[in-house]
């Protein structure tokens, strides 16, 4: 039950497989991240000492982020394969730096592996690590390497580096900024709904063979999902959108990028801010993917827009001056703007109705 | 079956118990770095946005170590009170930086929580964790929490900093150079079997006593062996050593601190170092209780010392000419020197006999 996309093994159709005791925790960390070179002037020395180090410009801050990914809580083997795996959870850190208007420079990896992992599986993890990391610029610079008595766990912490005084904090909209969003919304929710249902399907059918797999079983189609799919297992951060607004000498006032849904996020910024905002359900940017399968699915697209989560896209306000200059940024939508804090949060649909907005945004610890 | 001291609280007599569900993530990262002030000049930005923002001086490098600590594997809460464990899990992150020449000044942590944990349990370990700040000025940055499907898990990043140029990496070591070590060795391994063997003996009475809890079996007797117990459950990190050494002018040539074993330790810098060395049986430092609980063991107390890991105890070489300076170091042994690769690594017992040094350190993924 692999997804259409050929990159990286599944855990289920794994077939050969060296033992990690052979090789040690040091042995596994030389072997995965020994061709490994850094590429970042702020990289001095990576992996193999007691810590890292780094040299930043006095004229720099330093930006640090951590993620922990768990099994069974924040992905599912069943259908997400390692590299994507590794892809992603080096990709949603990028994210944050970017968030705060900085780039990506290091990260560390730690590992706890249950016994059920091959070295296989560890490489499979790994390329995808290394391949975000060559894409978006990043060196690889610490790792640690455990067992695990469950599952397999993730510990990611990216460090990453902004001009001094130029963070973008969320705590910066002030009323009549203007809201905006870059991409679309709503289709890594969508992916993820694919996938649960092809997964629930997959059980069903083993059930009925009696446990024995058949190829219809094991190969879903996907055809024509492929975007949802790609926008769940292989996300990507939105550096582009960083190189714009720099490009144009535009300053958000407050940022932070869509993990748990553009709603939960919203209410964020204008709680950190002391604001509240006014979001047009019609300026909302959604993919005719997403549409189409929210229709399929029975569900409002505007809700899955608002809560879906995942999207790793941008959310930032900008003064009202800044109007002409964000129009020549590519893949923003000016969706609303801030206002009052007594004003409220409110979302205004396309028959002008007004709704208050509210965070139901993807809770794990729910 | 809590130990004699009377820091924190066991899980195992928790009594009260507020549901997480009932505050959320968010709610409970507010909770506990709520009252957190920060102290260190470099932290411009804690808890709270996408990333924390940190400020260093150009005459600085920045120091970056992780680690992932998971119950059952690294912890056993039975009897480790998750105060301790807090301290302690924030402790052998200081430890990293000092084992640099560095000072610790913010750490990360992520935790992920099974269901039978309560807010009350999570204050306990953020006690911990807030103690340990204190005590070696470090500030908490950042925060992240979410479900676990199954127990504790403790990400910690640590960032600190040191002069320019004069990190003290693993490789450094030359022949000729003296083998130093702070402290003791074996204590926190002897501490560990001590909470061992009371486990197995408080589970058998719990038998016993078909499943009903004694006050005998609850209370295990550990007096006089306090000493081993806190260097198991509340280790400390060695930065007296560390100002001593820069006070002194040293530098040292190669360092890490002691978490794996004396001997996996030593192999580590000579390897690194493409050197060997000679250790002395007789100037391995041992404490009494140390030699004592390893004789009721029937024990051999220098492969306690060599092997037993955890001291957190600081590791290094230096220059022959430093021998004198050394000497005025407290509570710092000189055990050995640095000799040529081809010298092999080898201990010298007490009775002239050479033996090989084997790395025989608690390996996580055996």
């Amino acid at each position: 039950m692999a997804p259409t996309d050929d990159v990286g093994a599944s855990v289920l159709t794994k077939q050969i497989s060296m033992k990690i005791e052979e090789l040690g925790e040091f042995g596994l960390i030389r072997h995965v991240t020994e061709a490994i070179e850094l590429k970042n002037q702020s990289s001095v020395k990576g992996v193999g000492d007691d810590c890292a180090v780094l040299r930043y410009d006095a004229d720099r801050e330093v930006l640090v982020t951590t993620d922990l990914l768990l099994e069974g809580v924040h992905f599912d083997l069943t259908y997400v394969p390692l590299k994507h795996l590794g892809y992603k959870s080096a990709v949603v850190n990028f994210s944050d730096v970017y968030a705060m208007g900085g780039e990506p420079r290091q990260i560390t990896v730690s590992l706890g592996l249950s016994q059920r992992f091959s070295v296989e599986d560890i490489e499979e993890l790994y390329a995808g690590l290394r391949l975000a990391c060559e894409k978006y610029g990043v060196d690889i610079v610490g790792g640690d390497t455990s067992s695990s008595m469950t599952g397999l766990t993730i510990s990611i912490t990216c460090i990453g580096d902004v001009e001094r005084g130029k963070a973008v904090y969320r705590n910066g909209a002030r009323p009549t900024d203007i809201v905006c969003v870059s991409g679309n919304l709503g289709a890594a929710y969508m992916g993820l709904q694919l996938l649960e249902r092809e997964k629930i399907v997959y059980y069903q059918q083993l059930e009925e063979n009696h446990g024995h797999e058949t190829l219809e079983a094991a190969q879903p189609d996907f055809a024509g999902k492929e975007y949802l799919l790609e926008r769940q297992l292989k996300p990507e951060a939105r550096r582009d959108v960083i190189v714009q607004l720099r490009k144009l000498g535009i300053q958000p006032t407050a940022m932070m990028d869509i993990s748990d849904g553009l709603s939960s996020e919203l209410m964020h910024i204008c709680e950190q801010s002391g604001c509240g905002c006014r979001i047009y359900e019609e300026h909302l940017p959604l993919d005719y993917e997403t549409a189409s399968q929210a229709e399929e699915f029975n569900m409002n697209v505007t809700t899955c827009a608002l809560n879906g989560g995942e999207d790793y896209e941008l959310l930032f306000t900008v003064p009202l001056v800044d109007k002409d200059k964000i129009e020549q940024v590519e893949d923003v939508r000016m969706i609303g703007y801030i206002t009052k804090a007594e004003d409220g949060k409110v979302l205004i649909t396309r028959d002008g109705s007004q709704f208050d907005l509210k965070a139901q945004g993807w809770n794990p610890l729910k």
